[in-house]
């Protein structure tokens, strides 16, 4: 965290060039994160970052301990917030991007207009984000027809990662691991789904906090179990319930995990004791789809292409119809991005430094469902998969 | 949850008819569980609401299942979303809202259009928001000059709660206290603040779901630990670190609980060993502010009332200057709530059905920073605590 991202901050600059942009204005946490290397804690931290010049990053002085350590090059100027002492946040932040301006007035600046789901900060309980009151503090500040919404712009930068942001996600993923090690080592008959992630949760922030300088680890886990919950686990979540785990009952687990910011997205099916020729071959189908798909990923290929590969070998099983959803998504600064999307058509061509998940998967009422998802690299020559990935059904 | 709250349904029909408004349209999970009784498990939900007629949720059909188990009384409208059949989300929820507006073009429709701080839905890792996007579609659907911003009139009633939303809360805190149990037990010479939280939110998560019919649960919890981490804890959350408890260092526990939609906000603070008298001192002081205020808190009286007790009981025992926060702040739908806010001079009146937190505290560079909080509901004749509250800073 401590290393500054220059390539980050040189692409960055390079395309707001190209859009003619003087200065970003960021509220929403994953950009902090992304350009400030400072991950904040609730949601009220805020990150003028001009073309030419020293970003400044507005803080609640809560915060401000970790921005001041976490901060790359960004003067940190702290206002007091949620004391007795503080004032109105919005006209703090106002006077602090007034005296980042200089007296000059840019004539474009990006803001976040159009995010529509957003990660949390690091306390999830409580995200703050840009509403009317931001609108109106940015207009006041920098006048309506200064202001441009950066969010294609944003996207775009993000979907490219640098060396440093893979780096955080190959740790995110990681840690990500030792939640599926826990998971397929609790399943068992008698455990609820509620429990699983209660242990899965529980072995990702004991176990992640610290792991190669990990500083704020959580994990989000859910669980299906049985053939009604698993069969409606093409959804994006499961739901974890009080349910036991009775014989040859399936356990679904979708784990979302973030590190310092940066999210890893994973997947992993098990049976509680010996599962049936069925499951073998649902199973064998889903991880045969999956390596066909990691097979197809290098810079270049189609994000079609990687789809159209895992969607064969469904098919060739019988499971073509089963597998109701796309191969795969973009994945860092959110638990899902938007680029690369990796469904039926998609021409959109992989590039080096593109992360995405690939997850397979098949479900039907008759013998539940099943899935299988890991982070993916896209490499100068191929693919990387992010992370120990152990897949094992059962105990052989 | 399957019992209709009749008097939310009246009480908002009420002020719309008051501010002529037709309809309400609500993205927000937490405005979707506060009209309609069903809290969105992703965050792609919609509810409308006419003042006349019957409201229409348009729900991913991820989320179809449990919304007709939880909607009072709108008709489940569900989309498409995250599998390969999907169509334009927004393009789906257009034709919806279109549909349920049956040829009639309403005048006035309220929105959530200031919010800058929501309630994240059950999955935590992804909140889904109203940006460009969403005020695009409002537009088209119904015209620029119909729509209203509805923060104030949605603020103002939920900051009145009815007996069913009380009883919602009552179990919030209940499940809470399940936590902070844990934490009584747990505090110890060699634990870690990390450690700390991962028992606190297994405890709730274990012991919170089923608990009087509570079907999904959350803690987020946070824990300093030791002389310079508590002595920070007047921040809106404690940082929860490595570090292993010594003899006679403190441990701060900040507690956020969701409950099926309703949170709970509470907090206390323990000595791993014995404490030194200062620490008594302190404790002793803080519980006893704590029990002014709410000595204080009946219908009528001032929210700045209610701080100046606590205030009074602070400065009396020479800790006035160390109490640097607010008294007291409303919580229901969100963790924190902007009404009531007990502050010095806050003139609000106090109104039955009112919820909010009271939490006097004390931080030292020289001895730490202690807090306890417990939730409030403002009863006809005076306050209710909700929960168990046991407060014990060591064993004796």
């Amino acid at each position: 965290m401590l290393s500054i991202d220059h390539e980050r901050l040189k692409r960055v600059r390079q395309v707001m060039e190209r859009e003619q942009l003087d200065a970003l204005v960021c509220r929403l946490p994953e950009h902090v994160r992304f350009l400030s290397g400072h991950w904040p804690l609730v949601g009220w931290t805020w990150l003028w970052f001009p073309r030419v010049g020293r970003p400044v990053c507005i803080v609640p002085h809560c915060d401000a301990h970790e921005a001041e350590q976490e901060l790359w090059e960004a003067t940190c100027d702290a206002f007091r917030f949620g004391v007795l002492t503080a004032g109105n946040p919005y006209e703090e932040i106002a006077r602090r991007l007034q005296s980042a301006l200089r007296g000059r007035r840019p004539r474009r600046v990006g803001y976040e207009g159009d995010f529509e789901a957003v990660a949390p900060p690091w306390n999830a309980a409580e995200p703050a984000i840009p509403a009317a009151a931001t609108r109106r503090l940015l207009r006041e500040v920098f006048g309506a027809r200064a202001l441009v919404d950066a969010t294609p712009l944003l996207n775009e930068l993000r979907a490219r990662k640098t060396p440093h942001e893979q780096q955080r996600m190959r740790i995110a993923s990681e840690i990500a691991a030792f939640g599926l090690e826990t998971f397929r080592r609790k399943v068992d008959v008698g455990v609820s789904g509620v429990e699983l992630v209660a242990h899965v949760e529980r072995a990702v922030l004991l176990q992640g906090t610290g792991y190669r300088g990990a500083r704020r680890v959580r994990a989000f886990a859910q669980v299906a179990t049985g053939r009604q919950e698993t069969a409606a686990g093409y959804r994006p979540m499961e739901i974890s319930s009080l349910r036991k785990l009775r014989p040859r009952d399936l356990a679904l687990l979708e784990l979302g995990v973030v590190a310092d910011g940066f999210w890893s997205d994973r997947t992993r099916v098990r049976v509680a004791g010996q599962p049936t020729s069925r499951h073998r071959d649902v199973f064998d189908a889903v991880v045969k789809a999956q390596e066909a798909a990691i097979a197809a990923v290098r810079p270049g290929a189609a994000a079609g292409a990687v789809d159209r590969a895992a969607r064969a070998v469904m098919r060739a099983r019988g499971y073509g119809k089963e597998f109701l959803h796309v191969t795969g998504h973009g994945l860092g600064l959110r638990y899902h991005e938007p680029v690369p999307l990796l469904a039926p058509g998609v021409t959109t061509v992989l590039e080096k430094g593109m992360v995405h998940s690939v997850e397979p998967g098949a479900y039907a009422p008759q013998w539940g469902g099943m899935r299988v998802e890991d982070d993916i690299l896209v490499t100068a020559t191929g693919a990387e998969v992010l992370g120990p990935a152990r897949k094992e059904l059962a105990t052989p």
